[in-house]
């Protein structure tokens, strides 16, 4: 048995005992996958964590519901990233065409190996191995579009830019809404301002909400929903098992919560 | 440097970098001070991580507003544990009179020497270094009771249990309200629904929630307020800087969301 630790910023650090079953280098990415005894099988990629099979539940929940449930329409939805299907199987569960762009081929070849309750979402979806950005400029549109990202380095910097999110806005249809983890409150509390004013600069309503993931360093995670029109529940969840109920509270007051977070940890 | 490691669950653990500034045996805990780059000054004991300066204040204003804030009257609260005075401040900010009865006399010496913003919650309090449990056989009636324990192990095993949970409720006045932590709801699942039952058999109205606290292992720790009337919003928090305006909405979504996490991570 080894360990596995991700020093997220210099100080603090998530480890993680188990035995490493994979590891590979893809197109872009490495990608290694541990067994630990709290959390199960563990995805990571260029040494963050990106998910287990214990919480990634909570994850796939959370990044996929409140896009869905804002959305006036849910025909066509867009995942950038996501290669391990867990988004995408989410996304299914509202009868929706699928399309997962992943830049990294090796991502959905590892779900399909280690992680076959994540890996499901990609059959009946529609798999594109391709950078998003080349992606967004072909002719398409979606009503819902995910970013289902690493963190904002590497291949996945380019995602996070207003370049980017002004794309993905064109993209949409009306009344379509953009969602996507964003990163730590407490520990990335400065970038996640920074991406923040940047969707507020494109899109009319940005809320932003907390997330708890315990494989993440911090455990609490914050991601958004972007849109023009003001948002409302047009439709209940399927069967979704952590969201509250009330998911247009739950992301007001999250709202609220991860902005007096983000006050807390980046004050001086 | 050194590194302090809290595991908390076998496999899985927070590590921080840091100089360790004291370690001492107190009566009935070992307490530990260490300077880390991200935190600042964490307080241990019993191998366990108690608070930072960092993110003291999310803990201890979503441990201590909820309770003052549904109570009908403040006049009297009761701090179980406690000793370092983080709580006792956010209380005083009702203009209470606040015992603090805590059953080691190195904690509050050692928040007076490494932590001045929690231990100034010491000046103006009525601090008692006692058993809580004997504490409460004698006569004294409170409006709140707040228990900010360390976990349910060693001395502090008997303050999680129904006698003890009955006495809190005797010496309570009418409309009082009682609060505490809980543990992990990730980590501690089976434990943390076992309390919420025992809480149950005692008082009518039981309302948990989930509260951000990075430095605690899994990130998201559960808290609770019990009381016999339903719960409503007596007055504001004096301003509270974390916690949403909301604080009810807050309680009530973060009672469902608890319950999901305790049933996703107590599933076999």
């Amino acid at each position: 048995m080894g360990v596995f630790c991700e020093e997220h910023v210099y100080g603090f650090s998530s480890c993680f005992r188990g035995s490493l079953l994979f590891r590979a280098r893809g197109k872009t990415e490495e990608v290694e996958v541990w067994e630990n005894p709290v959390f199960g099988r563990i995805m990571v990629i260029d040494g963050q964590v990106q998910l287990s099979e214990k919480d990634e539940l909570l994850y796939h929940e959370f990044l996929v519901h409140p896009p869905m449930v804002l959305s006036r329409s849910v025909d066509r939805v867009l995942i950038v990233g996501g290669g391990d299907g867990g988004a995408a199987r989410e996304a299914l569960r509202y009868g929706s065409e699928v399309t997962v762009v992943d830049i990294e081929p090796l991502v959905p070849k590892v779900s399909r190996m280690f992680f076959p309750n994540l890996s499901r979402g990609l059959e009946g979806t529609n798999l594109v191995i391709m950078d998003a950005f080349e992606f967004l400029k072909e002719g398409e549109e979606f009503d819902v579009v995910i970013a289902d990202t690493t963190d904002p380095v590497g291949p996945a910097e380019r995602l996070s830019t207003k370049d980017f999110f002004s794309m993905v806005k064109e993209k949409l249809g009306k009344g379509g809404v953009y969602a996507g983890q964003l990163g730590s409150p407490i520990l990335d509390a400065k970038r996640v301002r920074e991406t923040i004013t940047l969707l507020e600069g494109v899109f009319e309503h940005v809320l932003v909400y907390p997330v708890p993931v315990p494989v993440y360093p911090s455990g609490t995670w914050s991601m958004f929903v972007a849109m023009d029109e003001p948002p409302r529940v047009r439709r209940a969840p399927p069967h979704a098992r952590v969201l509250p109920s009330s998911i247009l509270d739950y992301l007001e007051l999250g709202n609220e919560l991860v902005r007096r977070l983000l006050s807390v940890f980046s004050a001086p």
